[in-house]
């Protein structure tokens, strides 16, 4: 099945959202735990985390200005932290109704019955319940002209990971960590099945690990 | 396990990039299909395509300014087109070669025997063999101040998708089309048990579709 541009601009707007959205691949599915500087908080699932670099250890997040996502964004900027936190299969249901469209007085914690980790010294909450939890601090922010989207950019600043899923080789086995994929807008999946592959070099055929 | 931005700083370089590029959770696993003003053909597999908004369709790619990743960014500068097309598992060997170092006259197409697959009036090539095949117009070129990565911003101007993963509401069944996920640095992932929740509501609890 094929569409082209003036097709893709035709369709409904809830069918083209769940279209483009399915477009890029698989994606990461991560609770953004922020409190505004009255210390209320705030839990938002994000499937818009991108690495940027790993000196130093950086990631962006693409934040809509409309809806929940908004207090998310409010948060960040106003006190320069946030926390990620992987999605597992326990949690989709918790995670996945952080996305109703709660009044920003109320805390997506108690709505949904996730847990506010607090460490100390940093100034959002991470989800206990998550696995592999990272505590963030605001490096850049940046509006993208072209939809009024915002790149927030973030330096891993705490990293808690289970050990059971450290790799020797610095690297997380993310299905060992019970992490889940989300596609689309609503679709969470598990891993079955990986592979890993060796460093790819021009004179040598590829072959798995 | 904890670590804080010191711990990660005084990693090893191999360690942290494999470490780091696990921490935003599951990723895409997209090939970057260019060519260049003289016709040379590149393909590239990237991780970092992040839904930016679907109406229009955008989608942004983080692009490091080293490596293979310079001759597909010169491409797309060049030309204004590019193409995202999704590893599925029968072409996960073929689609880690192509971040071998090849010098920049050769094709990656040649040297993993994926096949190039061109659309009328579009000057950039598609994988045949992936089964999702998006063709890409370059909106927007940011280079980001804080790392020199670029953030490459394109409209979806052509999408070509498996009939029987396309549902009536517009989304597609990633695991039907057979993508994989990308984890680290060089996992690839099956998906296998899903799990499609309703739009979130406040005043309603999670409901699995």
């Amino acid at each position: 099945m094929k569409l082209n541009a003036a097709e893709i601009a035709d369709m409904d707007s809830r069918r083209r959202a769940a279209f483009v959205n399915s477009l890029s691949g698989f994606k990461s599915a991560n609770l953004v735990g922020t409190a505004s500087s009255e210390g209320q908080t705030n839990l938002a699932i994000m499937s818009s985390t991108v690495h940027l670099g790993s000196h130093p250890p950086l990631l962006a997040l693409v934040v809509r200005p409309g809806g929940d996502e908004r207090h998310t964004l409010k948060n960040i900027l106003d006190t320069g932290v946030y926390s990620l936190n992987h999605v597992n299969a326990e949690i989709v249901e918790q995670a996945h109704q952080t996305a109703a469209r709660y009044p920003a007085q109320a805390s997506e914690f108690d709505a949904t019955g996730l847990t506010p980790l607090w460490q100390s010294g940093f100034a959002a909450p991470m989800v206990l319940e998550a696995s592999v939890k990272l505590g963030m601090q605001l490096r850049e922010h940046i509006e993208l002209k072209i939809n009024g989207t915002h790149l927030v950019i973030g330096e891993v600043v705490l990293a808690e990971v289970p050990s059971l899923a450290f790799r020797s080789d610095g690297s997380l086995d993310l299905e060992a960590a019970g992490s889940v994929a989300l596609s689309g807008l609503d679709t969470y999946h598990q891993s079955a099945g990986s592979k890993r592959m060796a460093y790819a070099k021009p004179n040598m055929p590829p072959r798995q690990l």
